[in-house]
């Protein structure tokens, strides 16, 4: 299937351009710009400073227009894991796209072929992860496919993923990557660019040391593998990798060489459960729900956002005071409220029609369930809507 | 802010039409249309045997096709719980909604109101719940001033939402809930229609006779109320209320007049677990998330559909065998992947590209994540596409 035509943004929401803070409807995606704007340039000095380059995952925002202020802060190109992703990222100008995913339907790797195809054709460049023989002959197949259809000469650059130590998609680490790589460099439209080493896992584990200790053990896996390769006399140009949890380690690992973090934009209330290691940049929350009291009893109020407006998958959102400590705690009410109840013995309860913000527990999944986020300067408190973000890739799935 | 302008199908989605359901890519939300038939007639059975109305709720489904289709079989109208899903089944053409929720901003009240106006105009009904006097008077507000600047005598049905056990909105049973129906006499464009007494909870208790005994408590604690309003004079038409879960409970309550099941046409995994009541009909899964493998290691697999194709919040989805026994578990692979192991030693993996169907654990929030459904008959294996229902209300959150 194609990417979907996206209509145009609705009157109601064009009109909110210059409004304050208080004209946006419940529950409602708000994205503090200041904040979001911190977050790029912190993440574009570390990558910096540590000389490493950086290639965010839009699997998160979803948004053309956040991954084109991206490149502008010195992000080479953005990851995808989706070819409708990839898609939508290319209509809305990015050019150079890294689908760090396995691709194996032949109908989709027509879709892939073709996207390289118009990539290469603008001198911008289309990537692809695999982990099997039977991928990578797809993925050829479909390229000489594309090739013989448009007589151009379209090149997609193919990278090895190796499991190291995530256990989901990934060949082991040693000998089968080797045989992959061989087997990419027999077919004239694939270029084999190099390994990638993600540990989705290691993310979100909470100890700073911990993290340290399983990407050095990534970065090992990645490195002998790379020595193996190198030893029959190819080149191993790059290792990509990393997630927001765990980046200082791959960045000063010597090993990697490209950060695939995205999250750091928004920064979710999970990974800021982390302990924070001393050489990550202090990145902030600047995603938060707009949610308001409907209902109030004795004991509990309930706020008008349950998960259809945002994902549980890492636990629950937190409810942000803006100004202060937060009194309430959010509690699961189902798909379209929230339950809360005062954090400490005592605390007040809301009044019906009291706006409340809550920092969402995921942010990629969250940003997926709306079709635009609200940007906002000047605050959450007193802040005017500056621009309406649209989700390019939402629901973008295939 | 007003609901969405809808694009229109893409021709890769009317191109299905037509097609072998080999031709649906993945990951992608299918529909056994046999099946939801066969759902559809069993309700409507059960209905007509126990002499009670229902109103199913559209927050499952959130597609105005599948509302009339519902309504044809004998349902009065359908429920929804955002003033935003009301817009979008008006807009499809469903003339009786019931907004089951407590709405209390004022912008979303004079939504409300005009949609009110609109659907009185039309000889059609909207409903709306309240839990609060500062509801009712925002409410009467609304409404008085979409009648002087209409010129119409708009009405709205007004339930008062009593807590049976859910533990979230609505007055405690008794003296409160009176006090509300007073209010809601005092304002002419209000009319009191009766109590909402939904116990959400009890929907998920897997033992049958503890969810008899539950809502048994529920219906008394609604026929309490109601006789302590009718001491005033003041008649209850109808106590609404019931999910798929419990509405055989509240159907032999002799207290409920009104069912407002959803899920049971498209039965979630998690339904399925419950101990079926004897007094219940069988519902069938008619909903399915089409998934294919696109990896594969040595102990696990990986399918391309994860917690951004499917809802997570009721449990993972289960793997489903048309013809068989599944020999496979899907694990949790985060948002886009589904990790599938051998559901006892010795089975089988998948091969990279065979693909899988997948129960999801909870519907509603899973067909929120979907622009549209595709419907298939003549079964999963060798069925046909027949139509493409759209999916009005994702995403219609405010």
């Amino acid at each position: 299937m194609l990417p979907r035509t996206k209509p145009p943004l609705s009157d109601s929401l064009k009109q909110l351009i210059g409004q304050s803070v208080d004209a946006i409807d419940t529950p409602t995606l708000v994205v503090d710009l200041d904040a979001m704007q911190r977050n790029l340039g912190r993440m574009a000095e570390f990558t910096r400073k540590h000389d490493i380059r950086w290639r965010p995952h839009a699997k998160m925002h979803k948004s053309a227009a956040l991954a084109r202020l991206q490149m502008q802060a010195g992000a080479v190109g953005v990851c995808v894991q989706k070819t409708a992703e990839a898609e939508a990222m290319a209509a809305g100008g990015v050019s150079d796209i890294f689908i760090t995913n396995e691709v194996v339907a032949p109908h989709k790797l027509a879709r892939v072929a073709r996207l390289a195809g118009r990539l290469t054709a603008e001198n911008g460049r289309l990537s692809i992860a695999v982990d099997s023989r039977e991928g990578v002959l797809r993925l050829a197949q479909a390229m000489n496919d594309a090739r013989q259809e448009s007589g151009a000469t379209a090149v997609i650059d193919v990278y090895v993923e190796i499991d190291v130590g995530q256990g989901r998609c990934g060949v082991p680490p040693g000998r089968l990557a080797v045989e992959l790589v061989h087997e990419i460099r027999r077919h004239p439209a694939l270029r084999f660019a190099g390994l990638q080493a993600y540990h989705g896992k290691a993310q979100h584990v909470r100890s700073a040391r911990e993290r340290r200790d399983i990407i050095a053990v990534a970065a090992q896996e990645a490195a002998f593998t790379r020595k193996l390769i190198e030893a029959e006399g190819i080149p191993v140009e790059l290792v990509t990798g990393a997630g927001t949890g765990s980046m200082v380690c791959e960045a000063a690992s010597g090993v990697y060489g490209e950060l695939q973090a995205g999250s750091f934009l928004f920064m979710d209330a999970d990974y800021a459960q982390n302990e924070r290691d001393p050489a990550q940049p202090q990145f902030e929350h600047a995603l938060f729900i707009k949610t308001q009291v409907m209902s109030a009893g004795l004991l509990h109020a309930v706020c008008d956002a349950g998960h259809k407006s945002h994902a549980i998958d890492s636990g629950l959102p937190r409810v942000h005071v803006p100004d202060g400590e937060p009194l309430l705690e959010y509690g699961n009410g189902g798909d379209e409220h929230g339950i809360l109840r005062p954090a400490r013995p005592g605390a007040p309860l809301p009044a019906i029609g009291d706006v409340l913000w809550l920092v969402p527990g995921h942010c990629d999944p969250t940003v997926n369930l709306h079709d635009h986020l609200v940007g906002v300067k000047g605050g959450l408190l007193r802040g005017v809507v500056d621009r309406i973000i649209r989700v390019d890739a939402r629901g973008a799935l295939t």
